[in-house]
């Protein structure tokens, strides 16, 4: 029953399916490129809240309720949350899925916690320890903004390396049956390490999580035995432009060319040039909205048959940018197929 | 090969072993009643750091560092770390673990997380996804009080009520294979869903976290149809003196005595007589450290043959206090056995 391969990945024997999936984002993620495409686009970023941190809670919540009505199920239906966000101490995933009550396993990998939280829920699939999960992450610009940088009333410039992070949640129930309408299935994931190449500017996220993305793409090419043209798409998170060109470059020394391949969600998701958001969109809620408005229609709809899903994160807190430390990163990689 | 029982549990088809651990603390720790037991006590705590975050991260390296020495593994032999701590986006776990360069899932469950590292650990070898696994969460005095309340300078007075934070972090190898010095296995666990009473005093964490653990723990005795004395020690991880009176109480109300029973590692860990920590001791590290020093060694010694390790989690963050929140209580429980 060993489904381990390599230095760092799994290949799952159990097949695990996405049952269904809902996004939920903010007014600037409704007027991007993939705006049409989510399931629920907020009037105002507050959604009805006092403060920004419970907006994000809100999210979460909302995107879970619409993913288990989306899938026809209960919260009683559901075994585990995996789930976390970027806020200290992951506080809007411990107040946005309370009410649910399910039992809960707190995940946290900065942006790449939408990858993380699908590898484990798949492997609590896979592995018979759950019946159905659901797997869950969040990010919100104001929060984010209050959590790791300025005021936002100082109204501070940022430079074009910076990126936007988004406001939107998005929650992916998971099963080990298909059902009649799962969206897509996923076969295998790579789990990365903590990479550091001692950058230290985080207002240049994506130059910091290249290094870790290049890292995990090479040991999956390794592990598999693979080559970038087995992807309709190589997918990161939020890496931007900076970031993906740093990407690109770092896998070509290594012997990969993943130029034709590479879509990353920071850049889809909102349409720098109009939207003023530089680099592109960033934040756990950036890949995660992407991956369940845009990528899983592909998939369904045959336009790709097979991805890697491969969300980065910067591991840096307030506290460790004022102390001077660097920014390392993290990335992991799930491969979703159609179903 | 379903693995799930109940509502929230797991049985392990599997057998996952306890290969070795090692705990490293700091002075007051060593000062106390376990402090002869644990593998290295720190000269001061700042472990030759400029930072208390730093020494925080040192404590989780050194204690990784020891458990593979103990077991005989080197780095490249752990399949994944299960890692975390308290720090705003778990940066002890960050900055402390990276340079092992073992594939990390990081993982949040505010105290509780060293159930939760051992739980998800456990999964990973039981479902075949993993050879070897780490499972490492740390907590330190200084670098919690800047996270969570004072400035140490301040010398705020502190309520009975009250916890000390431990400084200290502890490994834990998982393995498959039994070896010929594991030193337990693991056999099953319950996974907590956040259970919120509405208690909002940050200075009384045991209060706000009972609920949870007895929550957690009727759950237990529901999946398994089981009782108290199927268990030589219900270990909770931090509730202190307050906390057990409450747990106590609830499960009673519930129709279950585990007076017996009941341990509280925070209550063990410092003298509160002599030591001046009030109701207990808490953080990540106070289950952790106590797991490794004292409970497995009750185990290995035959003293005991079965425990329910229950570490408690609050779930809170300056910013959710500050915001007049509520702190709700999360606990994982494990069940360790001889050999």
């Amino acid at each position: 029953m060993n489904q381990k391969l390599g230095r760092a990945s799994i290949r799952l024997e159990q097949p695990v399916y996405i049952l269904n999936s809902a996004s939920v984002v903010g007014t600037k993620e409704g007027e991007g490129p993939l705006g049409l495409l989510f399931d629920r686009v907020g009037q105002d970023d507050m959604f009805g809240c006092r403060t920004w941190e419970e907006a994000e809670s809100t999210l979460q919540k909302e995107a879970v309720g619409l993913a288990l009505e989306k899938a026809g199920l209960r919260p009683e239906d559901i075994s585990f949350f995996f789930a976390g966000d970027l806020l200290g101490q992951s506080m809007a995933t411990s107040f946005g899925i309370s009410a649910y009550q399910v039992p809960l396993l707190g995940v946290y990998g900065a942006c790449s916690t939408c990858g993380e939280s699908l590898a484990l829920g798949a492997m609590s699939i896979a592995g018979g320890f759950a019946d159905k999960a659901v797997c869950v992450t969040s990010s919100h610009f104001a929060s984010a903004e209050k959590e790791f940088r300025f005021p936002l009333d100082y109204g501070n410039q940022r430079p074009l390396s910076a990126t936007w992070t988004v406001t939107g949640s998005a929650a992916f129930v998971l099963g080990g049956e298909k059902g009649r309408k799962a969206r897509a299935r996923i076969s295998a994931m790579t789990i990365g390490k903590v990479v550091d190449f001692g950058l230290k500017d985080s207002m240049n996220m994506g130059a910091c999580m290249a290094p870790a993305a290049a890292s995990t793409l090479e040991q999956h090419f390794v592990d598999f035995a693979g080559q970038p043209d087995d992807y309709d798409k190589i997918i990161t998170g939020d890496l931007g432009k900076v970031g993906q060109r740093v990407l690109i470059d770092l896998l070509r020394k290594k012997g990969y060319d993943i130029s034709e391949q590479h879509m990353d969600c920071g850049i889809e998701v909102f349409d720098a040039a109009s939207q003023d958001t530089h680099a592109g969109g960033s934040g756990c809620g950036c890949s995660a909205v992407t991956l369940s408005a845009y990528i899983l229609k592909q998939l369904e709809e045959g336009n790709w048959k097979k991805v890697l899903f491969m969300p980065t994160g910067a591991l840096l807190s307030k506290t460790s940018f004022n102390e001077g430390m660097s920014v390392p990163g993290i990335a992991h990689g799930v491969v979703i197929e159609t179903v």
